[in-house]
């Protein structure tokens, strides 16, 4: 009967099935922005099982052998047009992905996050990682699983790799940090040789409501569209999107510490606004999502890291910021403010960590995580190794697990195989805005006036509106000219903490 | 094969099933929730999707046929315990009324209704009924046409208030309102001729934060859980709940009268504590549910009249108030404080509106939907219909519709049928609270100590811990040992309007 239809109408239903899917994910975004930002604490176990039916049926949907009956009959029809042929591609490989798992192992795994994640909370507040251990032994066990029932070759992580970026393997990861880690090492090295630069100020008496405005000017300047999205408060900032006219991001503010915030917004607007650039018109399609989680970072940590740590941008806003904390702020100079707020120094919470030493946060988790997932590391031993990595890395004393293994939410949402990709996301931003510097004519001086529209423009024509049409290695082939190209990032490190730090 | 399962295996699948639907219709409830309080402007498209997929899923799943199969045998059942026939009793009469209408229909009516509050919210802003008078039309098209499937005796808005109160038809509604109609008018016109009470000091300027602060005090005075829900702002005040450890109230300030937000936080908390008072353990179940809208209603009224405007209840608290507002209540003494805070003045808002002509809004909205259903008026002469019967029944002109028939947010949720369970909310509370003083010994004395926990005690226990095991008259019957009497309201009224105003 399928086979009677004409390609037009099967395209409708595949759209109409697609578009309730998302309704559906998308709703379950909206309990879990609600559950991050807003939920009473006793709340928690109901929500839990509101998630985990959402999920159960958005999975359902998805993996209903008639869809996957439709998908396989459009992908044999070649009266579709381009971006219709893509969608049909991308949503199949997605089908025959998710078809592995059963809707009740879909159910299981929301409701032992939501599970963990309340431990965590609590574990956090109590900074024990005993309270957290045993959602997070269940949780583990529950990703193995998921990794023996989406197969792989070689290793169990490669099956949890590949979810968060297509094609990502451990053996294309150590690949790429083993190139880094030795060069990053010698920068790392380098810095601590010379003299050290002062970031006293940042910290101090910083009123919270004073901050919350300042940053919500900055998403303002950025070209955040807050008739399209909001700021809220949350225990760990984090960006998720309903489509993209509803894109909310979050933050926390540091009453004693003004970077937190700062750079929290910055990094969360860069999500926000790749949110804010997807084609709405393809919402719950391939081409109306994301390209893949590096590609997403690459747009947080352009943003946070290539525009937010730069001399140029702080210029124009630099004075401002002067006098809405003139006591803190009245006697640094800019020069001041900007090596300060690229201090170099190894220390112990990754979202706060320097451009440098981030990436050694990255390879520990991701170390951590592969022999995890392999079963040469139990959840007990996490404590112990995570600390003796950190002491052998970066040289720090982890004093507690809340400063330690328990710092990120990560885990707590089922997210192995995640960490890997804020890596990628800092190299590809150090490429994508190189580009932009070459092809968009004064941009750096459009920058130095404070006008990031120019670049913005570039992002949203370059990587945005492309939605998932390309992979990320396609993306940056298509955007750059060249694939991902690790020289790009560590020539941005060797130029701007070469001028810092004077070596 | 049904047949041979036994009772308990059956009533286990029952109970997972009514869970599972429970978990979308509060899911439904978080997304309305945020789309009146946080949602951002072009949010609302999607959203509106997004909840007409939840509705439909819901509902769908609810009028399954293999549901209605388990529910008609489980009914049949001899062996089930007295609360799980309660319940089956009940779902099995929701089915019958729920499987009339497909879930295509229903997508329909939730994509109305999201469209139609949208062009509401829209045409309040503008100040004009034009704006909204498409999208209502075609919401009131569909009402008619559900009355039409849900059936009818007599008269299609029948079919519509059995929904929000079972058993509520045009001829008991009429009877109720005829017989209260007279007494209140005479009451008005008494109060009328006498001199009237003061009540300037409400208005004035009264910062926003103080209030808020203020608001949350009294809320945790009269025993809401801050564990167990949250306060935030909205267009119109409204209480949600998503299980009884998540109940979400809002209101709204207006810095220039205090009384709005006084009185709605208290009203508010009226139905929260219902909510919070409800047992979690048949989260999903009828037993789990409030009793009917009128009963609900009559929690909200009980705690915002018969205590929120008592001398009594003010006593501990207007010395507080006092230092909070010292320029603007230091010089009104508690007495002129009740007396200006029950002031009785027909007006133009119902939600600001005294207690003896709140019901004459009641009143013209339910004649005014009853001839709307029926079709003997049209949505066009809307506003010229109300702005008539506010002049005769209340005497005032109304001067635009902002504060004429575009102030209340129900029609575009959808609600007909819904404002005559005010009128007998209020008749229900005069008659609960009357027991509850006689059979709480020293009520009257504690409330006059600031403390409410003995009143809401007797309310859990007479009210709240039932659930929907008893039908709104049944519930009185119980806890007063009478059928509703509409006495109890108008002897409380004359009693204490005739001292306030000295007839």
């Amino acid at each position: 009967m399928i086979l009677t239809k004409s390609s037009k109408e099967l395209y409708t239903e595949y759209t109409h099935r697609m578009q309730k899917i998302a309704d559906i994910k998308y709703s379950a975004a909206v309990l879990q922005w609600d559950q991050e930002t807003y939920l009473p604490a006793k709340g928690a176990d109901f929500r839990g099982r509101q998630l985990a039916t959402l999920s159960e049926i958005g999975h359902e949907w998805f993996v209903d052998p008639t869809l996957g009956l439709l998908l396989q009959t459009l992908d044999e029809r070649a009266d579709l047009q381009e971006d219709e042929k893509r969608n049909i591609t991308l949503s199949l490989e997605d089908y025959e992905k998710q078809k592995k798992f059963s809707p009740a192992f879909v159910r299981l795994l929301s409701e032992a996050s939501s599970r963990c994640f309340h431990a965590w909370l609590q574990a956090r507040a109590a900074n024990s990682f005993a309270l957290y251990k045993d959602e997070l032994q269940k949780l583990v066990d529950l990703k193995k699983q998921e990794a023996e029932l989406a197969g792989y070759e070689k290793h169990p992580y490669n099956a949890l790799l590949d979810q968060y970026e297509k094609g990502a393997t451990v053996g294309l990861l150590d690949q790429v940090f083993n190139e880094v880690r030795v060069p990053l090492k010698e920068i790392l090295d380098r810095i601590a040789g010379r003299p050290q630069v002062d970031d006293a100020f940042l910290r101090g008496d910083y009123p919270k409501q004073t901050q919350w405005d300042f940053g919500m000017d900055l998403i303002r300047r950025m070209g955040f569209d807050f008739e399209a999205g909001r700021q809220d408060l949350s225990e760990h900032p984090f960006t998720t999107s309903f489509n993209p006219h509803d894109v909310r991001i979050t933050t926390r503010i540091d009453a004693h510490d003004f970077s937190h915030m700062t750079w929290s917004c910055i990094h969360e607007t860069g999500h926000a606004l790749y949110e804010q650039g997807l084609p709405p018109h393809y919402y719950g399609l391939p081409l109306g999502e994301f390209a893949s989680l590096s590609i997403h970072e690459s747009q947080s940590r352009l943003w946070e890291n290539n525009i937010g740590r730069s001399e140029r941008w702080w210029k124009t806003i630099y004075p401002r910021l002067q006098t809405l904390f003139p006591g803190q702020l009245g006697s640094a100079s800019l020069e001041q403010f900007y090596k300060g707020i690229n201090k170099v120094h190894p220390s112990l919470i990754r979202t706060e960590a320097d451009e440098v030493s981030y990436h050694f946060h990255v390879m520990i988790r991701y170390e951590l995580e592969k022999q995890l997932i392999q079963g040469t590391l139990s959840v007990d031993s996490i404590p112990a190794w995570w600390n003796e990595n950190y002491k052998t890395w970066l040289g720090v004393t982890v004093p507690d697990d809340k400063r330690g293994c328990l710092q990120d939410v990560h885990w707590s949402h089922g997210s192995f195989g995640y960490f890997p990709t804020y890596s990628l996301g800092s190299f590809y931003a150090a490429q994508f805005f190189a580009t932009a510097e070459k092809q968009v004519p004064g941009l750096d001086e459009a920058i130095g006036q404070g006008q990031t529209a120019p670049l913005l423009h570039w992002l949203r024509e370059s990587i945005h509106r492309h939605g998932r049409r390309y992979t990320s290695e396609e993306l940056c082939q298509q955007a750059t000219g060249k694939p991902l190209d690790i020289n790009y990032f560590l020539d941005y490190l060797l130029d701007k903490y070469g001028n810092i730090y004077n070596f």
